[in-house]
């Protein structure tokens, strides 16, 4: 599927394929559609990240709030989102000694409790020690600060996965990847 | 449940209650949530409508996107989320003939081509003639009119609940009732 063929697509089958670009959020991608025809898909990208930069912050703290915890709720009652289930899985959220799930859950407590939004981290592109420490440093970090670095997080460059790709640079979060990788011959 | 109980929820129980109050967008409670406290249910209202009404033009045909077809494939396949379900039902979407089926499926196609977002209405406010009537007269509509009165439908007033409830003015779109009414004890 090239962006020609993204750009005939209707707003269903639109939503259908990019309705979880951002974890719970169709709204974005169905307001996006507005935008066609894109010139490549990193112009769609783009254009899903405009959206969310003209949000106000209440918004974008919105954003953050549909995120499921780390190693959370979500993940224990098989209830995260394919997207979400990915990206923990490979951060080995789902193998955490009870020593580590002890510490992770008192932490995204805590966070939670401080910020009012969850932390939210490229889950794959980290390994669980790595996650659990920049989790405890950003507990201390200032409400905007967190604001500000969640959103970073959500549609982050994830050039790592180029080498992988081999074709395009991922110049978007892993679950926004995900989706796209699975658009067989997707061009960029 | 009253306000004052409303404004001690968490965000993650403040979505599990009001996700859905606008059809699959619970960014825009997750949003709202920064808002509180509020003084009233009205004002929580009030809040969500400034959030949807602060949207870029884009975002308020997304939030239309995000609204099944009545008697449409989601109708069909059982996917409905129950706020729409209880919805269409009321106004008997469920159980048309097969002309009004296939007229209200080409109707329902026609508007879709035409603006490119659903036909939204307020069903359980109006009987399936009455729908069948108004998508007919609201294809010749122009895109504007059609984008603005679309989000009149999602939010609209609905007064007529007032006499069932009997204690509040419902200004909320049905589905929004459905929800704050499966509240006990809710207070306005």
């Amino acid at each position: 599927m090239d962006i020609a063929a993204v750009n005939v697509l209707s707003y269903e089958d639109f939503v259908d394929v990019f309705g979880n670009v951002v974890e719970k959020c169709p709204l974005i991608p169905a307001a996006v559609w507005s935008c066609r025809p894109f010139v490549s898909v990193k112009a769609l990208e783009a254009a899903i990240n405009e959206f969310i930069d003209a949000l106000p912050e209440s918004g974008k703290e919105g954003i953050l709030r549909c995120h499921p915890d780390l190693a959370g709720r979500d993940l224990k009652s098989g209830t995260l989102t394919r997207e979400s289930l990915e990206e923990q899985a490979e951060a080995g959220m789902d193998a955490l000694s009870s020593l580590e799930a002890a510490r992770m859950a008192r932490l995204n407590e805590e966070y939670k409790k401080r910020f009012g939004f969850p932390f939210v981290i490229c889950a794959r592109m980290n390994e669980k020690a790595a996650i659990l420490q920049q989790l405890s440093e950003r507990c201390q970090n200032e409400r905007i600060v967190e604001r500000t670095r969640g959103i970073e997080e959500t549609p982050r460059k994830c050039n790592h996965e180029a080498g992988k790709l081999g074709v395009w640079k991922c110049e978007i979060r892993s679950w926004r990847t995900l989706h796209l990788q699975s658009l067989p011959g997707l061009q960029r």
